[in-house]
């Protein structure tokens, strides 16, 4: 039984769980009241914010404990946008930021602001110059993770700060991927984390917001936190969050060179073992314990069930797993495959036995779900001019077998059309050419939302 | 040591205690995840939802957990709002709700809604005819607590419902201080509680809205919780909280009569026991574990801080234990004195000898305050017929004492006039006339935030 998905939630740390257990006789109390049950919950509290501001890299008085991550993104993101609400409600993004930031922005769009997303190169990363190019004299906030979420490629924070600050735009970041490993480097202004994700207990998050920067915070008063989140502090939570945070930092170099070689050892050897799999995400500028690789003509969910019977609990990005049907945003902002997507995460102490089994284990997962789904993707030499594929009605990863079936009966330089009103087929179908080496020509919209996407054979 | 402020926070409940580490090692994994972490937790979530569902009574898929009670109040009265803005844009409250509820209110009115404050009676319940005069066509939502916060009157819910109903306006009940003695009757529409109001953990509120109910959960979207509330769950917080609330139910009972009669005995008591003392709050229809009184002629926060030296860590909404210089609305709406006001709340196993001891203690305390502030208030034979003091500059209590000096200089029927600029004396001021039998004759608003209250002798 392995955990390989640390990147949703980490099991509770030891160190969390002691402080939790301990502080629950003496942090129960109202921290505002004056009697002595009041005043010890003050000191926990107190204490706590010292440790987690000390471990982020900032002032106490900066830092404020939220119930979630993603309520820090929300409430950060509000309250920076509304204290700069003189200056424009221009908000800048980038297009692979979790989901807690792009909902923010779609609620700021809602609400009448406008909103500019950065792309991403097919590594993950934005360029600098893209933050340049997107801040205007109108822009509230900008908006960069510190790593994504879904491949762990590192983002250029420091060098975005600059450029931020050079334009005069606070910058927000969303840490929650890469507190455990470390502070975020650089003059970023807002940032926001959650406990669950480095071992601390869930229901806490971590909102700072430095010193000089205009905020606001909405909805209705509340006089906790210095009045930046609503609702009665939840102590025990917040000690062992911060306890947890400044016990993982103290493994983290050690865990950091440990787990990147285990992670730079799948990267490797996956390819090796199963054919048809692009790995995705920067080789370099990454999270140590994160990788995220994508398998050709299957779907994500049967993978990850697979997996999950053969004792590996992994996550996936890709749409075939979610009951939305939309492709990862992440994976369509990079142009890789989404289909039979698998996110690996090693926990702290994962061990490289579990990573040998899981390199034994996947090939035949991968194969086992390709035989179910009758792909036979050998390369013929084909002689037709041009052919075309009616997908409509089949879902992920059926199109893309389609293509591929079909690609073998067209010459070298012969076109193949797929129609597809599947929604991932615009990510899958241009990510498969580039993978495959042949040539995407491009998309023409049909009726009742079908697609014909045309495909030239490279070789 | 004795802690009578269950009122603002309850000590964890055993039970409370033990789900929560039991659940720290099964409910720390992403509930939405289908791999074997993941559906434990969600086995978890889903049981704890039926649990409290069970307790409220309602049904398992009305009832999201909210990070707070807090959180449940300002989600629940903004979604119910938005859910009927076609209808209009009119809420009702009470003026005695908690401050969560007054803070919704403050922000619906300054986004351009407008708000009716129901009045409550001396003995701080509403009357259900108020509520029926107070809803209109365009009433979006109408708001009323299950029992006060500072002085535990039970509120006419199920009559108020009806009211509602009848209009078709749906009632939102803040359920914090009744939810561990009980559900709350009647055809309520929505409902908030408090975890650590109960003996469960911080962290954890729950928010239920009925089948039926329009409602539009408000800020940027998010796919927890139907929707409802965003961020990560915190299970081992609601497994917590739904296990510590079914176990105070089943001891609700037996420690309802049993701090009934305690705190019937303290009401009793402490008038016998302290001169100028006014016992508030309804005697009858009342929370079981909960009283308040006011102590003429001291501050709170020295009494508060006294019985905290004397080992009683016991609570007040008087403004002169709080920074804001604010009289408690509570009070003020109920017409009753604030200054030196003690709130005792009970929690379950309080012990009858601990009581005994509060009453022992609690005379010397307020004498030795009042001996500090040299209050001598024996009512003299006077024999002016109009005299003015002036309190300007002087805060809570000491304008009402120089009252309760000057009234001894004047004959029976005769007039004292006090000039005082703190804005306790509105509420005070005419609270004391009442409980001493002098007649109140009015304010006039003098220069510089100035009031002179004028006063007749009458005994």
């Amino acid at each position: 039984m392995a955990y390989f998905d640390v990147a949703s939630s980490a099991p509770l740390h030891p160190v969390a769980r002691q402080a939790l257990q301990a502080s629950l006789d003496e942090g129960w109390a109202d921290p505002a009241r004056l009697y002595r049950e009041g005043r010890r919950a003050r000191l926990l509290l107190d204490a706590a914010r010292e440790a987690a501001a000390e471990a982020v890299g900032c002032r106490p008085d900066e830092l404020v404990f939220t119930s979630s991550g993603t309520r820090a993104v929300h409430e950060g993101i509000a309250g920076a946008l509304a204290g700069r609400r003189r200056v424009g409600h221009h908000l800048v993004v980038s297009a692979v930021e979790h989901s807690a930031v792009l909902h923010s922005a779609a609620a700021h769009r809602g609400a009448g602001g406008s909103v500019t997303e950065v792309g991403v190169g097919r590594g993950g990363a934005v360029a600098v110059s893209s933050y340049a190019d997107a801040v205007r004299a109108d822009t509230a906030l900008a908006c960069l993770q510190s790593a994504n979420h879904e491949v762990g490629t590192v983002q250029p924070v420091a060098d975005v700060a600059e450029v931020c600050r050079a334009a005069g735009v606070p910058l927000f970041v969303d840490a929650a991927q890469s507190l455990a490993w470390g502070p975020v480097e650089g003059g970023w202004s807002l940032l926001a984390g959650s406990a669950h994700k480095w071992g601390g207990p869930a229901g806490v998050g971590v909102l700072v917001v430095r010193k000089g920067v205009r905020f606001a915070p909405q909805g209705p008063a509340d006089e906790r936190e210095s009045g930046r989140v609503a609702g009665f502090e939840n102590i025990p939570g917040v000690v062992a969050a911060a306890a947890s945070l400044r016990a993982v930092r103290a493994e983290a170099a050690g865990e950091a060179a440990r787990l990147r070689e285990l992670t730079d050892r799948i990267r490797a050897r996956v390819p090796e073992l199963v054919p048809d799999v692009e790995v995705v995400g920067d080789p370099v500028r990454r999270l140590p314990h994160l990788l995220t690789f994508s398998c050709l003509y299957v779907d994500g969910e049967t993978v990850l069930h697979e997996l999950d019977r053969a004792g590996f609990s992994v996550s996936s990005g890709s749409s075939c797993t979610s009951s939305t049907l939309t492709p990862s945003h992440v994976l369509r902002a990079m142009g890789v495959v989404s289909e039979g997507n698998v996110r690996v995460s090693l926990p702290f102490g994962a061990e490289e036995a579990e990573v040998e089994r899981f390199l034994e284990v996947l090939p035949g997962v991968v194969r086992g779900v390709r035989e179910k789904l009758g792909v036979t993707v050998a390369p013929a030499a084909g002689v037709e001019e041009a052919v075309t594929v009616d997908a409509v009605g089949m879902v992920c990863p059926r199109p893309v077998i389609e293509l591929a079936r079909a690609i073998g009966r067209v010459r070298v330089g012969g076109t193949v059309t797929v129609v597809a009103d599947d929604e991932v087929a615009a990510v899958d179908v241009p990510a498969w050419c580039f993978t495959q080496g042949h040539e995407y020509v491009g998309a023409t919209p049909g009726t009742g939302g079908a697609v014909a996407y045309e495909v030239r054979r490279g070789r």
